[in-house]
């Protein structure tokens, strides 16, 4: 019979005879008897394999961590308690031996070198936490969305327009740029040569599209990649990363809040029960600076916080004056820094914290103007030990007003023709919000650079694997 | 209270007053009394919906379709077998008004105009029905995978290497067209002045990645878009599509099908159970050609039946050879046409077909040589009615022999060094396959123009909306 490593099932094998397929983690040799420590991929946690006096002994001793292995032996139960189970080899089979300069050894590798072999990475501790913490909260926001009755929409990635309107877009081409560049009579670039018939360009957001999707299915989300050309060499930045959108209609700010804060709850409650070894090795790993379950534990029993950013700005106004100094200046107006959002969750609140009703100012074309002609019905939420997580809004449904909005950033009415017809036919309030999936593996696991919570990350000047 | 339009659950509200929110598909003024059949997004079906004597009454009347709706009202059961509830309102609020040239009005409209207007065509009833399963398809999919122990693995999109081989890529670039493009020293364009300091494009697969996670995590899956720069105007081909693409370690082409057949006869299953009333619909449309739903169960009921390449070939020359005439001809080493495929699938076996070992020269680099010299250990799954669904392969692990593939196909091994290395340790037998999603979603709602199942479908020369 064959078995997976799977956490705790081991007991219910006591005294069996198994199979089992995994990769050498670590080993010792010893005088009489030697040990393996295998890890099949499937879990967290490896499995202790003893063998002795087998017809290959000196092969398996003298296999390099890494190496592919099939062990057919009994499990018996072991008094360590650390080490609660082990497998008694009867026969091992190398299926894939491993190099000697197998670069995972059992030291501490720096992130930095990781990164370097990503396609390996995987296949240490940390990184099969993370990853597997990644992929546990992907699943956890489908199980959300569909239990809660959304669609799923796949928006499409390649684009004709500039949602945000905010430039920084990858360009799109299967024009020849070794050859001269197609142009038209008036010298520009001639698109109708192009794949497209048109300049194209790699979305920045699915929010335009999701709307027109709300709009026909009342209640739906998109998840996929996005891609910001920015120039920005940070542990926060990727050129490529995925983003959460649920959109709802018949729903204003107050919808969207609660459905934030449900979704945000439910998903990182499902990490703390689906995930427990993975988050336990990462809060080791982290040491004492922050315990991650305690701060993931927190916010599934949290009181949030709902403060407007006129509110927010007073009080941290208020803190200037009483002698605390920001890096950054406070002031109606201003975008708030990292350092704001966080003094207003760590200190102020203690609590995740929705800020809303921004100067419209500071916010995209597409969210609703408030009655009071200076702010938009936006809610960015902020979480303890990290800073903004979520940002949305309810939408601009007013034709008028949208496309004066429009003009205000500089967009073309043209260009967002079909965007504003759906609210031509039962445009109904509606409301949506996105979430950078890497900011929240990045909350999740306390890791702290972009770049490890990604499987293969893109950024500037940088596309290997 | 406020209530939503699920199936079947008015039952439970048998007079109650609720509170319903939604779009109106169709209306009936009458002398003493009015109908609107309101939809309000979160199920297939529509609520009839009566009134008289309101006090918006001619308001309402007048109201255009597509209009959005606040109902109050008392959910009444009727004698009408159609329509076994109705709600008999006590207010009626005009939301959102509708635009009397409204286009989606109750006759028949041909997919070709719903494509012009993709920002309205999810309101009708067949796009409701096919994008409610395509979502539906996609979380089965991740359903299955999540059971059965896999890791999601978000691969690229960017990507700098060519992992088909075939080009027909999208390249990608913050160069300003407009401008002169950069060159360096030898006249070739200085992609060191480029974002990432190299070429850059979308990906054809996440497959190469895949198989770096899945040698560390066992049992993987990808599931996201890829992209073909292929110019083809036909009804089969996007340039932006989903793929799903599974990789299994210690894994051969026997547990390969295993998991190809039991992940498509969940999948379909899963979609029979959810989306009856959908199914049901466009079997309706599709009209007494096909039986989509009959093609459905007889699948997840089917044996699946396996032969070699060289027996398919064999058989249909045999086929030929008694006089059966093929637009393409056949004979060991072609490329088979999906005439042939249907041939195998509907006239001979009636059933889904596995064909496995097919010539080398006709499949990707990465597919596992055969002892035979001659195949390799590939397979495709044939559905009836279709053709070819699912393709995959075992990987060729052994670094010489992958080596020499790449040289055969005009690939530099240098550039796939990565991929190479993460054979060099520990690189077991593993296997996977794709599955393109949109092809799936056709054969399962009968659909033929992949525009239909694409929210907003980039084929060459068009990226509307």
């Amino acid at each position: 019979m064959e078995i997976k490593l799977l956490d705790g099932k081991y007991k219910e094998y006591e005294g069996q005879q198994v199979e089992l397929f995994g990769w050498i983690r670590n080993k010792r040799n010893g005088k009489n008897i030697s040990f393996l420590n295998i890890n099949d991929g499937t879990c967290f946690k490896t499995v202790q394999v003893v063998y002795k006096k087998l017809s290959n002994q000196d092969e398996i001793e003298k296999s390099h961590l890494g190496a592919g292995l099939k062990i057919v032996g009994n499990i018996v139960i072991s008094d360590n308690e650390k080490q609660p189970y082990e497998v008694k080899a009867i026969s091992i089979e190398v299926l894939a031996p491993s190099k000697e300069d197998y670069p995972l050894q059992p030291k501490k590798h720096t992130y930095e070198f990781l990164r370097e072999i990503a396609h390996l990475r995987a296949r240490t501790n940390t990184f099969n936490a993370v990853f597997r913490i990644r992929s546990v909260l992907s699943y956890a926001i489908h199980d959300y969305f569909n239990r809660e009755g959304f669609l799923m929409v796949h928006s499409p990635i390649i684009t004709s327009s500039d949602a945000e309107g905010a430039g920084e877009m990858f360009q799109l081409t299967t024009l020849d740029l070794e050859k001269d560049i197609p142009k038209d009579d008036e010298g520009n670039v001639n698109y109708k040569k192009d794949f497209f018939g048109k300049k194209a360009s790699l979305t920045v957001t699915g929010q335009l599209q999701a709307e027109a999707f709300a709009l026909a299915f009342n209640k739906i989300y998109t998840f996929g990649p996005t891609f910001r050309a920015e120039n920005s060499n940070t542990t926060r930045h990727a050129a490529e990363f995925w983003m959460l959108e649920p959109e709802i209609s018949f729903a204003n700010l107050d919808d969207l809040i609660e459905l934030a804060k449900n979704m945000l709850i439910y998903v990182v409650d499902y990490v703390l029960k689906n995930a427990p070894d993975e988050l336990n090795f990462l809060n080791q790993v982290k040491g004492e600076d922050v315990d991650i379950i305690e701060r993931l534990e927190q916010l599934v029993n949290a009181n949030f916080t709902r403060i407007t950013y006129a509110s927010a700005v007073e009080q941290l106004e208020s803190i200037v004056a009483s002698g605390y100094k920001f890096e950054n200046e406070v002031y109606f107006g201003v975008d708030l820094a990292t350092e704001h959002e966080k003094y207003l969750t760590d200190v102020i609140y203690k609590s995740p914290v929705f800020v809303t009703d921004y100067p419209k100012e500071i916010k995209a074309f597409y969210m609703r103007n408030n009655d009071d002609g200076k702010t938009v019905a936006a809610c960015d939420l902020l979480v303890p030990g990290i800073g903004e997580l979520i940002g949305g809004s309810q939408r601009e449904e007013r034709i008028d007003v949208l496309i004066d909005k429009m003009k205000e950033h500089n967009l073309d009415p043209k260009e967002y023709e079909w965007y504003i017809k759906i609210r031509e036919y039962g445009g109904v309030d509606h409301a949506g919000f996105g979430l950078g999936f890497e900011r929240l593996i990045m909350y999740v696991t306390g890791m702290e650079n972009i770049r490890d919570v990604i499987p293969f990350p893109r950024t500037t000047r940088s596309c290997e694997f």
